[in-house]
């Protein structure tokens, strides 16, 4: 089964997490970024490495700030609102970097909702937002719920269809908890990440049955494929009709709704590769109840839900966030493990932007 | 392959959705409900059944109207706001029918987003709600995006789980399209709706490995089995933890917040059979941008879809939506057929509770 590559002293460099945002700001701020911009950039990315999420981590500076330094991302950038009421924005991201666009619109939204109760912006003009739940998450400290969006161009076929017309185009959701860790869910609409295919080519096993099919005869797919390319697609949650790929592929253009429609960015299959619209929200709890009641009864259902009797061959039962929060438990304490090679082209890529290696 | 029973001539009667609505009116006044409330109750049920979702539809009166009459459900109801803000509303359904408290509430969050741009409304005290993407649905003709949900006591174990811990937790979602039919999305966050392991009891066939297995043992259930218990479980959607379990189940306790722990009504397995928590928003989509333009935007999404080529052995690519408004297309033109036993079914409850037969 393909699981994370698990990193370990002598595959990896444990770096703490200071020193990561210390080195990513630095190239970001090289490349042309303003220094909070440069700053937001490299606590998005440093945040995915700290919560395990390495796909999504701190190794995608040296694309992003190349994509900067060569005008693929217009930087400096701005977030320049096209539209707005007292609850909802319109942003373009500018062509910027996505992670700086997508924080400064939940900005907007938690602004928006400290006032009015709600908060929603859509965001045109984007590139990779990287992990989309972080952007939900930024609600949790003001006792907020946040809920997150992002598209992509193609890889993925909607239910019935053989060809790609979607993006994997995720959702993020996080409600705070009182004492237990809170809820955050980050997940594709389709079966399986992308990147979780492109581990497997990499590290040389198979892939179950249900992740792709070959493109048009709809083939099972086992052998990661080569690359992206036309011979093949991704599928919706859901896989076939009888198990419910239309629920995958409905909520995969609800998305594109949110995202493209009302942005008017486009949707997933107008989009080129590095193109990517988004769309974020913030509700203010207390507008409804109590805080505390309401964390109260996260709690209760958190735990509820942990002491829920596996299945055989399950060790426990977990509550989305869970594989996060332990990463970041052990990351913030012991240091974030960087892979080797990526290790590497960090360093590499701040000596060639002219900055101090400090990692 | 279980699919929706095939109505026809032998084993149904059609009858004119406006007589269908004036019945069902009937019965719910003759019960307690104010007029208005009565044909609230039987526009939702009308508009399942005119939609070809015949499991959330008019034999539904049936057992609601006796749930009325008995005190289970309270009528006259009352809609009372517990506290709001511009943009949003905790409201308790006062333990009357579910169908008059989602509508109403749907209303109040289309009048804030009138006025604010976001309205969203959360529901405790509340019961069944029939089809949940109707309340979405009723955001479309104020040229607004809709979204719902609600809750359910357990019928569906947690990803890894052997218990049933969450309701099939249905998300609704409907955004207006201009020459193309609306964007209309359905769907329980289990495999499969409850309603169609019902189906093939009843009609005797069996069910795909996937839709729920054996508690504890996690075994695979392919014989359908003899009601609500707890010696089975339905399955999240994506079934197996290489196939997304955790996707499914993930989106479930989000429909489980939004309802249950935001009104704190309580989530799924604090829920007993008859209770469901609800939540709905509306987003005025003028507030982003032009309305015709979203939906020239949305025309061409929806084209594009259907222009996907098919798998081999599938007709053709649908968009949520196509099948209830092909349903729709036909029974406002031809009448709905009720299935004969509901049709004598609802005539009987007519003539019990003292009002005209109009069917």
């Amino acid at each position: 089964m393909v699981s994370k590559v698990k990193l370990n002293d002598s595959n990896s460099t444990r770096v703490p997490a200071e020193a990561l945002q210390t080195q990513l700001s630095s190239i970001f701020e090289a490349v042309g970024c303003t220094s909070r911009h440069a700053e937001i950039a490299a606590k998005v990315l440093v945040a995915a490495s700290v919560r395990g999420v390495d796909t999504h981590g701190v190794a995608n500076v040296v694309g992003y700030s190349k994509n900067a330094a060569d005008g693929t991302y217009t930087v400096p950038q701005e977030t320049r609102v096209i539209s707005e009421s007292e609850t909802t924005a319109l942003v373009s991201g500018g062509n910027g970097i996505g992670l700086v666009s997508a924080y400064e619109a939940m900005e907007i939204a938690i602004e928006k909702a400290k006032k009015h109760g709600l908060g929603m912006v859509s965001i045109k003009d984007g590139h990779h937002v990287g992990m989309v739940a972080y952007y939900a998450s930024m609600a949790l400290e003001h006792d907020m719920i946040g809920m997150s969006m992002t598209t992509a161009a193609p890889a993925v076929r909607p239910a019935l269809g053989a060809k790609k017309m979607l993006g994997t185009n995720p959702i993020g959701f996080a409600a705070p908890a009182g004492e237990e860790r809170d809820f955050f869910l980050d997940m594709a609409t389709s079966t399986v990440a992308s990147g979780k295919v492109g581990l497997a080519r990499r590290i040389g096993v198979p892939i179950p049955a249900g992740w792709g099919v070959t493109i048009p005869d709809g083939g099972e797919i086992t052998s990661p494929p080569d690359g992206e390319n036309e011979t093949w697609a991704l599928n919706p949650l859901g896989n076939t009709r009888e198990q419910g790929s239309h629920k995958g592929y409905g909520l995969s253009v609800m998305v594109d709704i949110l995202c493209g429609v009302l942005s008017g960015g486009g949707f997933s299959s107008k989009l080129d590769r590095g193109e990517n619209m988004s769309w974020v929200m913030a509700i203010d709890i207390g507008k409804f109840r109590d805080i505390d009641d309401f964390k109260a009864m996260m709690d209760d259902m958190i735990r509820e839900l942990h002491d829920t009797p596996p299945l055989p061959g399950a060790e426990r039962v977990l509550v989305p966030g869970d594989p996060e929060a332990d990463a970041m438990d052990d990351r913030l304490a012991n240091g974030v493990p960087v892979e080797n090679g990526q290790y590497a082209a960090i360093r590499e890529r701040a000596a060639e932007v002219g900055v101090e290696v400090v990692i």
